[in-house]
């Protein structure tokens, strides 16, 4: 099972963006989606959505604690996640799977999901349009990551996007104490997770040792919306409609 | 059959828009892909893209002509897609279908395919995110649109984006005439396009009489990338990496 674990919040291109992802991931066998919605309550834009589609999925909830320390986003929904994980492995028959970060805006071709059924330990791969570059990507030699293309930030102790990695699942039971944290300054959340399983000697480089994009760091652009007050004719109210 | 139209080009998010489109296509029951890029030939980017794809397609260039009278993209992309359509009908048994002109950076729910199904002639929609707006849609009294809300340039004839209609195939050939227009102002090519098929009167209102929204204008966010130049340590190039 490859579990997708994807945090997610109310904004107005929330619907197009996990209407998106989900069509891509009902193509993908045994896959298992977990995502978190970053509210106090579960909305039920997000839970028609789960219910509507062909999905396996768990739907939870958990609001970021925003302070001035700390303006890291997706660390309470993921870590919440990986509760959830632990528990629900402890219970199945079947603990074999994947873990996979998947942030809501991103564009996954279905190929990421074929590579990462292959991990051992943790698996890596580039990603496109990120930090700065056109991929970020580790670098193979002798079919072991020897280096890494990254410009943001290259002194991170592994410089790979959330997009760019995957876990055996097994593994969280094993390491217990191994989750995000808000403590770290931003773009070391991945290294954050990565140090409880793995070395950079370690990684198991796929998607042909690093040569082909499987993954984007896509954004979707945020919206401009008419202020109607500024309207002579102003349009009638749409407030009813959910978009 | 829906006969989806997508002009595309060449840009850095282009392989991830369309990637995930596709993606989506691949679950539209007697759905036909027409692809037209532009550029001066095809690109083996998008060649590979849709023969590694389950879609049945199309696949077609034309470079536009830009000139300092008119900046408008797409339309000689979706004339030549119109042309090997009327070709295509003439040669076929089965001329039932429905032309739906999609953006490749849109976002489209499986929903939208299942309602331009039940057109007869033309059929409108409400599109999310688009023209200033949360949604712009046709307003409906007693199954009829009797009004349009849409705040940019509401004296359009049909004041509609392209994700927000769809029209009977088979009216290509009655109309051969019927194209798209490089004369025409900024957001006048729908209203050019539908005025050879239909009135405002006659529009078949689908998604539950416009009130659901199955098809949002999302565009993608033009990624920054820093010039390797201005980098003590610049990266490995990646130009032998296709993203
Ligand atoms: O306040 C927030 C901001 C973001 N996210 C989620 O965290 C992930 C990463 O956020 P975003 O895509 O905005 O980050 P970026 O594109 O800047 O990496 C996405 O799945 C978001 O839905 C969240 O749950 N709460
Ligand atoms: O020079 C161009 C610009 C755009 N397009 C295509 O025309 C459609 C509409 O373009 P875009 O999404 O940039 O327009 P907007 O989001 O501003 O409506 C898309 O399918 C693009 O790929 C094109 O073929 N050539
Ligand atoms: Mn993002
Ligand atoms: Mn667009």
């Amino acid at each position: 099972t490859i579990y997708g674990i994807t945090p997610t919040y109310a904004r107005l291109a929330q619907k197009a963006d996990l209407t998106r992802l989900s069509q891509t991931l009902m193509l993908v066998r045994n896959f298992h989606w977990v995502i978190i919605e970053d509210s106090e309550t579960k909305t039920n834009l997000v839970e028609n959505l789960l219910k509507e589609s062909t999905l396996k999925y768990t739907h939870l909830n958990v609001k970021t604690q925003k302070s001035k320390h700390s303006t890291a986003s997706g660390v309470e929904q993921r870590n919440a996640a990986l509760s959830w994980l632990r528990d629900h492995l402890r219970q199945v028959e079947d603990k074999k799977g994947v873990v996979y970060f998947m942030d809501d805006d991103n564009t996954y071709a279905l190929k990421v999901f074929d590579e990462m059924r292959k991990i051992k330990k943790v698996g890596v791969w580039p990603v496109g349009i990120v930090g700065g570059m056109r991929v970020e990507m580790p670098l193979v030699t002798d079919g072991k990551v020897t280096g890494f293309n990254a410009v943001w930030k290259s002194f991170r102790p592994f410089p790979i996007d959330m997009a760019g990695f995957a876990i055996n699942a097994t593994l969280f039971l094993n390491h217990p104490e191994a989750k995000f944290s808000r403590k770290v300054q931003s773009g070391f959340q991945e290294s954050e997770i990565l140090k409880y399983f793995t070395t950079r000697e370690e990684l198991e480089p796929l998607a042909d040792n690093c040569t082909k994009v499987y993954a984007w760091h896509t954004r979707t652009q945020k919206p401009s919306i008419t202020n109607p007050k500024k309207l002579k004719t102003p349009p009638i109210p749409d407030d009813h409609i959910e978009v």
